[in-house]
């Protein structure tokens, strides 16, 4: 059985564990929580961390391939297990790529991949001197994530909330809509697109609302889409799992806003919407075998749940029981036991037919399904 | 989180591990086997026999509920648990019943559940004054599985295949069909049906070929194989995962072949084509949630995977790639590192709206993927 070893063990190292028990393979986790929600589904668990050098190399030897739960692992350590003969997804080259958003902001531009326009800032100083670019997006460099190192620019007096390291500052677009692709690519150079995702925003609190899969694309856009998202995973030139999240602005151009290297959470209906799972076509990749199929089952809508203002502590998972009392409905708890604002604690997805159905079931899981602490 | 065991950890433990890790509990396993398909999945596993007092009952005390992967576990010991609180699935009166053939029958003949006619033998002297009663099944009353314990006596000179020991003696039905139904139960007493699953068996060598579901069955026979199997599941005045398997004989008579009061093979495709699968309502049964819905999502076939006659040793998956490539179909192996003639490896679920596509891909899957060694 081959070794293959995941760095982190958070919820999408779980649901990439609960699809490997579909094939022979030995697994392996790295990650410095012993709670953490994969920690137990694994063969062979280390505690260590993800950014060491040391940590990484160390667990990565001797494996026959490694993949990535987020992008901030210790790039130096996989290009030196790479240059050994370690199979990783992504390639170092294409995270490093992806890991510096000022790299990755370069990539597109450099690639001719349609993005918004944008200008690297290094410090508050050169910030200051781009007032002209407002309103604007500024993303830190390294380091951010779950909208964390993302300030909006609106108007000068937000010029403070900026970053004093080097950033992307971005226009912003016009966006009509907010869509998501997941794109698997295999050793072979070989692709396979799942159908795009809406990622569906509450205007007032900017909090994504929920997604619905596939998008509502004139078929235009939609062909724009496939084409972008096809160049970027072509021009990354690694095999693995990418999320291509991308913007359709008022006038129907589509625009790349960022790209993860990994399964990613706008692709979690998967598992139950489409033939092969965002999770099940990693394993595919990692192990050799052909990709699966991308087709949809049903239509799908995902809710994510996201621990609740003003509770810390021991998770509680108020309103459960009326969700699993709907019929097409799937919860998936990631058995985290500590619940903090903002954390994300699961997700609930929804198969249905009909899109209405779909909308009426997501609204009613974000407003019955609230994690509390005791 | 609720602190849940199995006694057992084969593919089954494997599967509801899986589906496990969409709640929030705390998952224990006792199995001797530590290169078990279970053992890495489960959050405590403890080397141990599921047939022994001490080890069942000191792996169960402190624990909030158990199950069984298998019925030959040490019943006493839950009898003795289920005294001191913890709560049992099935529950350990239900197992008895079940665990030995000779009550099993006795149990539906005591509650009027149609089942074919037989007589009790506890030796061969016993059985060879009942040459009347051939052509017969004789089962083992204890000790029985996957076929072992069971012997077809069609003529006299069959006799000496029989047991000499407890066992039962059952008149051959003239079967048209062999039917299994999943049924689930809760802690209150509801019960929800899985669709009939149609049992195709090979004629000439009488194994199982594949697994169709929903059953073709015309109405009547339908309400038939529903009342009885719902009257077992009564009778048995427990909750839990029950698999009833039915004979249909060719007078369109519903006949009880005999019940597993856990989750089983005939179950299997539910993890892709049904709402809720078997194991994930489990542990909704476990867990104190609702049950699930047990509607199809598509109708499916399943094919086991079994080691092929002549190779013993570490598995080889011939063909896999190959299936892998059909769209429609789903891989389970169930990473047991040695094959032999005749084992459980793993099984293929292929989902389609058209009868005629399931059967040609499970005669495809049949032919074209055969575990081997080395």
């Amino acid at each position: 059985m081959k070794k293959i070893g995941i760095l982190g063990g958070g919820q999408l190292g779980r649901m990439l564990l609960q699809a490997a028990a579909n094939y022979p393979v030995e697994t392996f986790v790295l990650e410095n929580d012993e709670q953490c929600p994969a920690a137990h589904l694994c063969h062979h668990f280390t505690k260590g961390d993800i950014r060491a050098f040391d940590d990484v190399y160390h667990f990565g030897k001797g494996l026959d391939a490694l993949t990535i739960e987020i992008e901030s692992v210790n790039a130096e350590a996989l290009e030196k297990l790479e240059a050994e003969g370690v199979k990783i997804y992504p390639k170092p080259s294409a995270l490093r790529t992806i890991k510096d958003k000022v790299v990755q902001k370069q990539f597109y531009k450099n690639n001719q991949i349609p993005t918004s326009d944008f200008v690297i800032t290094n410090s508050l100083a050169e910030l200051n001197e781009q007032l002209h670019f407002l309103p604007a997006a500024h993303k830190l460099g390294m380091g951010g994530y779950d909208g964390k190192g993302v300030q909006l620019l609106r108007t000068n007096a937000d010029l403070e909330k900026g970053f004093d390291a080097p950033a992307v500052l971005e226009k912003l677009v016009r966006i009509k809509k907010e869509i998501s692709m997941i794109v698997a690519v295999s050793d072979k150079g070989d692709t396979a697109l799942y159908p795009p995702v809406d990622m569906v925003f509450d205007n007032q609190l900017n909090l994504l609302d929920y997604q619905i899969s596939p998008a509502q694309l004139p078929e235009k856009v939609l062909w724009k889409v496939e084409a972008v998202a096809l160049k970027v995973v072509k021009d990354l030139k690694s095999p693995g799992i990418f999320a291509v999240e991308l913007f359709v602005d008022i006038d129907d151009n589509v625009l790349v806003n960022e790209t993860a290297p990994r399964v990613h959470n706008s692709g979690h209906h998967t598992i139950e919407a489409n033939y092969s799972s965002q999770f099940d076509m990693l394993w595919r990749i990692m192990l050799g075998y052909p990709l699966g199929c991308t087709d949809h089952i049903l239509p799908a809508a995902i809710v994510n749940l996201i621990g609740a203002e003003g509770y810390s502590g021991e998770a509680v998972y108020e309103g459960l029981n009326e969700i699993l009392q709907i019929e097409n409905v799937f919860v998936h708890i990631y058995g985290k036991k500590e619940t903090r604002p903002g954390r994300k604690m699961g997700h609930v997805t929804v198969l249905s037919k009909e899109k209405q159905e779909l909308i009426h079931q997501a609204n009613r899981i974000k407003h019955s399904l609230v994690v509390k602490s005791n």
